[in-house]
């Protein structure tokens, strides 16, 4: 570790401090405000802290937490999609690459590589560590979502029935006991609330 | 794991939303509004991943990052005292221990056990995980207020003699390559703007 290599270690996160502006569709459960990007990947560790012995395959709990980390960091360039406004998703997977080039590589280089590394394994969604982590990165808006009177649901008009279609697979291959809090959840909504066309 | 502590687990994960409107006095670095205590722990929690080589002791990664994931929870109940302002701090130990007991309660009796246990070490200071977590939580308002033109060491009119004393000790037993950095940055500050009197 030289000087250099700590100067590069301040430098990253000096610059990370700016997912604080990056700004979701999603509301606080007080509904005061909508949530931030860096907040949310708070709650989004603590989740996965709490609710590990729930993940379909066998995780590794600090793999898990340092994906939750750092899998918003890219939208500090990138900006943030909305998950149920399918129009805003062109090009976005092309943007987040360059973001996650520029932002990781602020790093020395092992750590650039471990940390670029990790969110190209977040984002393929392939290995048990990552379902987990997508599985949760779902799950917690619905959980915002039942708790904040349909919240982004009613924002955006989406139906049960696209509500199942987009959060289903990725919770149910990761941590199939959420998917089924997280149905009764959105189907208790829509029971007294019924989409609107 | 049975329904019930699925739903002690998510109510724990709802009222834990509450502290991203824990607002501190520390600005972020654009100076567009101050930090809440919930990204200042994704903050953290990042900076003993980046950071975790300059630790004094020897640290399990996971242990650091789990205490400072949870180490501002009870500033949920107890608030925010600002560090450079010693005139607040009297009472709020107790009032985080008793917030510990009832947030850290909302879980299913195991891991709030673990919780509390963890949350306890942070505050002892005394394990090399905790001094290690502690000292990243004293360095990180350091950088931010290098970064700001003095940030709160302008805000409450601090001296370069009231820093070294308050933070060195514990920046330097947690990562004595963090406190040089950190003395650089504030020598640097007071160079160019002795403080006022
Ligand atoms: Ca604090």
């Amino acid at each position: 570790m030289t000087p250099a290599d700590l100067q590069r270690q301040l430098d990253f996160l000096k610059e990370i401090d700016r997912l604080k502006n990056v700004v979701r569709l999603s509301p606080l459960i007080d509904r005061s405000r909508r949530e931030n990007s860096a907040e949310h990947s708070w709650h989004l560790a603590l989740y996965a802290l709490v609710l590990a012995d729930h993940a379909a395959g066998s995780v590794d709990v600090l793999r898990v937490v340092k994906m939750l980390l750092i899998h918003d960091i890219v939208e500090i360039d990138a900006g943030d999609v909305p998950f149920h406004v399918p129009a805003t998703h062109a090009g976005q997977a092309e943007r987040e690459r360059l973001a996650a080039e520029r932002i990781f590589g602020l790093l020395p280089e092992a750590q650039a590589a471990e940390f670029h590394a990790l969110w190209l394994e977040f984002e393929a969604a392939e290995s048990d560590d990552a379902r987990f982590a997508k599985a949760l990165d779902r799950f917690q808006p619905m959980l915002h979502n039942a708790a904040t009177d349909g919240g982004t649901w009613v924002e955006c008009a989406v139906t049960l029935e696209q509500i199942t279609a987009r959060c289903r697979p990725p919770i149910e291959a990761g941590a199939p006991a959420l998917w089924e809090a997280a149905a009764g959840m959105a189907e208790a909504h829509y029971r007294t609330r019924p989409a609107q066309d």
